[in-house]
């Protein structure tokens, strides 16, 4: 069960309005490597995980990603809080407020603002938040290698949110959110490694032939090598052919005659004939044309 | 620039049709950890890098998960094959086709059928392929990760689908598309330690003093610990508070005058009386109720 | 800032597995009148509000609708927990897997199984949750009015998910979460009312002339009448005609004499010659048609 | 059946294009409160409903929101009108047309006009229209008051818009059509309470034990109180606890020995050793770092 | 202005109640091919066309694919009748409605019913409908051929759906609905052909060189041939090559000297040193493995 | 199986960086008509074809497209490229990148910057590329129609984007990119018609009596006539009427006695009172105003 308390986990201080800066603050509120999406995907796997150890640790770094969206979700309601009531009681003089919000371009925040300058689950660009975003899969060892990047993602966008504010107030409560990304990145890692052997994810072994193998599928230009493709561990198939089972590298199917039958009628009817010289639309289209 | 050659890359031999099966295929060609998704995921990393040896690997792979894509597209179509037909052509006794395709449930697969026994670019639930699948933040370090886990989801989703056919021709082929993303998630991880250090990700080191914090927010039951809260690398806060930075946990923001006023005007219009006992619309609709 | 207590709010205790309840429980975890939507909704207006009772009232509700998502998905989690073993370790007997999942079809809660067997922010059809489901504009006596509806709504969800099972434990449950839906309802009505006047929303009260209105732009049998358009308050319009504001009817703008140049340029060129009778590709496809 | 009259309902004069505008009002043509959003939903009711006077005012209701669908539509056509022309046919001088569209910044109304500078149904951000907007349950008690809070948000955006333009042509136009919302809302007010009893929706009465109860979820600060938690009718819980049915609070299933031996496989496959040290990815990262 | 018969255009009669096929023909009512879909495209590209034949017939089309959309909804809403009534009233004994609803299979319809048994605006496996189906562009001679795809594409879908039913009124008013798809695809080939020239499409002519060459990007199975790179009008290029602009292909950017510097910088922080062999995740994670 | 070749099919020269140009361009890189579609679309389609003339048509022109995705990505990286590093490396001085990046206003390329200044699979709106957004039906003489209409979209797009820039390298790259546009058109364009008959589409021929009927749905001003409803081929319907089949125009269904009693039930529990003159929630919040 959840509680709340109403103070918030860091204390937010905001210098003055700045919808343009709240805008951007929506991509760590409802964008895809926001806090909504930290909190839903660790809460979802804690719900599904049997070990106790790591139940444990996502509840605690669910319900402090919660803690944080109350956090980022605050900064933008400051930030928006002069734009809010000039949008809910408008002004006097009629145009004023089309021009105060229009000075600076008829930018995507102005969305945000009709739906009251308060923080919608969207990302910057005003698209709403989905689940989509969340790549759970219920396999522990793939799982906490998709939160540790999951993780890495969250703190360099908070780094760059950082760079494109003065604000010292926000600067700083970022700079704790970012912080807090690094923590649990680390606490993903040991999660990870301490489930042993962890590599590959899953029961079945691959196949031997092909499991370290490398393709050099892109050619053309000097082709560059490195620990990825080089060395014991590693066969490198310079020019990569077809078939590297050895059939002939096309598809089939075995169909019952009924079957073969239809789609022999659908073939016949649908035939392209490779003799045929149609005039088509685009030439009645272009015959006046110089 | 991209070439194609006629032949796959792995021999596709499917024993007989199966549209069930072809549409549970779906998650690996349309699905969120598909082959589309790897594919353009590795693609636009590879338009952007600007380290040769990288650059290439990840065009070097792309280029192996579109050939990957053909694979599980042209399994899926096979197994639709009889189905092809059957829909193109329709039956003569009505609604044979109609118990035919109805035997097992009238199931989501049947959607895709109605959309021409292709193989669509949808998951098994239906749900057309979206961008927001791709989690690219363009900073190597990070991206690097996300591509480990991304390899290690697509093991397992190629695992589980394996365990779902006895298909031997499908099996295989599965079986050989599985143990590539063990091959690819190797070098990305080759291709992450070549960086270093590459953590934290990006430039900006975070507050030491929250680095290596561990808020137990989850508690009323024993608490598990692990090496991921445990140990001289961090420390533990039992009963984690509010406003960790020591202010109130409010939210504040400095208004102008002028903006103060428009939003004293929007509260006292908008107040909350707390004393006021009003008649309700649900008490209204509620007042035959025994 | 949030806190949680690893036991439930409401105890959870079901009878067997049942992975295709499980999917139609999906709805009230990641559907439209879900768990999350209800949370979601609370909480962000909870951020943005400035009147302190109903701040307080929302974040009191979004922290119980939170924990309603971890009893819902608590179920979801135990209806799949026997799938969860046979997905992950898969079984001896090649394809036994498959007939176990596919007995009953082969139907959309197998993609959620295909998850791993968790509790995904989709609804039962597969589609992952969004920000699209949350209607929040900013201004209190259109949110809570909102807010009744939203009540309503999953009231209605949970009673048709009771009416689907059999199982006493879950059905508890259900029961528990369908009534607080009626107590929250009944706190968004009374502090709807609690703001006077709140009809209409907003500030500007609309042209009298036709705020009272209605228009029958349905016809052809018989119309029939209710207090919804019949009685002293209400001007019924048995014909409506166009243009009531008195005008022609039309749309018009004045545009610069370069801008109408443009746009006569483009009207000559791709002007439609009434007078043609051009042979198309219709014309030309169907010309071997008996 | 529909029928058009090629008048609108309400005549459009714009006095000059501004593709700016035209953005904005994209939000009551293709937004989540817009008109196309208010036809599909009173449609849709309309087709399923059985009581006749609800019947006709869901059909009259939805025909008129597409008649007011025409007259936003018409205006944002008007307003881009003249972009229209420029992107149709180009300009002499390279770059002109650049820089008549950037002038102002490149704003996502660019997007829009890529399209054809028309009327396409997305919100003001760009965001594609989507049915997930659409709450309709199919119980009339639910769906009026869905109606009901759909109308009151859809006057405020209205009001919104108005306060953004100084064009009088526009401002009238906007003006009549948030009038008919005002009007709308009370047709739906009346027809939801001429059913009795309305509340609580559907027909299950739920758990009378919790009913009344109003858990405060968020504290940690003074509590505020009013008519949604205090007085007769409330059962205030000051400090709510879990399992609040008395039971343990945790979630349990009873699994066959079979399953119940899969898990456990699956467990010690997957455990997490509480007493492991690993160096993990993210040490060797650091390993560089001072 | 809009204006509603509240007669259907055909007459709809279901000979019995049929849930699954309900939701099979939601494909034409919120699916992609469907009639929202159609009434959508030609009402939008009405409003912003300036031809006056092309906005009357626009306008037509739209109106009477409106019209359709409630034949549609109507046989929907009557095949799902059973099923709503047993959904919304439940049954005596417990169980019985899940049996009767699940007794084919726990499929996505019952999504649709869980929604009230009317006619949701999503396709037939659940997916809201979205305005990403409508590909309207602004250019009548584009526009144009759109529309003739999207009849071709309809007329397809409701072959498809006849052929799975047996019910002769269902059948007769889906015939009727397929036919007028055939009669609007004829009135768009001629208001194409009515545009001279229309292709290629807009003003600018492309580069001769390049207008009529076939590049073979295909290979490695024998090449089929036939009108569409075969014959006077194509230069056929068997084996394409990069550049074929006569550069180097390869991309570049003048960068000025600042930015130069900052990429340097950050390409030597993210330097892939080729010569590490670095200890990975996967090799600790592997370590156990035999 | 694909191969890449490191150079690209035409090379790109980019005279200076340009975020808000590398914004637009996202719409022929992850928009609605752009490349990643066109890809998508042809791949999807050359899998599924069974006539080999076609298969090696689409695939020769999906490989194409790919191609072409390499150059109009790589063309948005290179405008991209001052900002990559500007944004990844932070500035000296605080807010300097704030300021540069917000000169022009605070704009949806902002967001695209924030996610690393790459060229992510979005529009120029920010929104994810969607699978929606191809129509593929699994009928050629469908299908090629949406692909000529396609290429034609396309062709429209490129000509708006280069009349909105100056930069002579991605002027002509853009110009090659529009050209084959037009070469795919003409070969799609023969391809369809070298399929005899291919119109009406599919099998079935419709009804006779209404393939050849134009009802004049939109009336109220003059209706303009033409080719597409004029002539011995048309007959035209100058005042439709509903029920064109004969019938009473209504909906019906013939239901069991069990579930007609359940319909009753609920009707008469929803029952719509025509009589009543309710107190409303509306009534109680207007009842303060004058």
């Amino acid at each position: 069960m959840f509680l709340h308390n109403k103070r918030l986990q860091y204390t937010v201080r905001v210098a003055e309005p700045n919808p343009g800066l709240a805008n951007l603050l929506l991509e760590q509120f409802g964008g895809a490597q926001g806090e909504l999406a930290a909190a839903s995907r660790y809460f979802t796997q804690a719900l599904a995980e049997d070990d106790p150890g790591r139940k444990d640790l996502l509840m605690d770094i669910a319900t402090e990603e919660l803690s944080h969206l109350e956090v980022i979700g605050s900064i933008i309601v400051m930030l928006n809080k002069g734009a809010k009531g000039r949008i809910a009681e408008g002004v006097e003089e009629e145009g004023e407020l089309y021009r105060s919000l229009n000075g600076a371009g008829n930018d995507s925040h102005i969305t945000s603002l009709l739906y009251g300058a308060g923080s919608p689950l969207t990302n910057s660009a005003g698209v709403p938040w989905t689940a989509a975003y969340i790549d759970t899969i219920g396999e522990p060892t793939a799982d906490m290698r998709s939160n540790i990047a999951a993780e890495a993602r969250a703190k360099i966008v908070y780094e760059r949110l950082m760079n494109v504010t003065d604000d010292p107030g926000v600067k700083e409560a970022l700079g704790f959110l970012m912080t807090r990304e690094i923590a649990h990145q680390l606490s993903f890692e040991k999660a990870l490694h301490a489930i042993q052997p962890n590599f590959p994810q899953g029961k079945l072994p691959g196949m031997p032939e092909f499991s370290h193998v490398y393709f050099n599928m892109s050619q053309g230009t000097e082709d560059k090598r490195g620990p990825w493709n080089e060395g014991d561990a590693w066969e490198f198939v310079e020019n990569p052919l077809p078939a590297v089972d050895g059939g002939d590298g096309l598809a089939s199917v075995q169909l019952s005659a009924e079957d073969e039958a239809r789609l022999d009628q659908m073939k016949a009817r649908t035939l392209s004939d490779p003799l045929s010289d149609p005039v088509t639309g685009a030439d009645l289209g272009a015959s006046k044309q110089p």
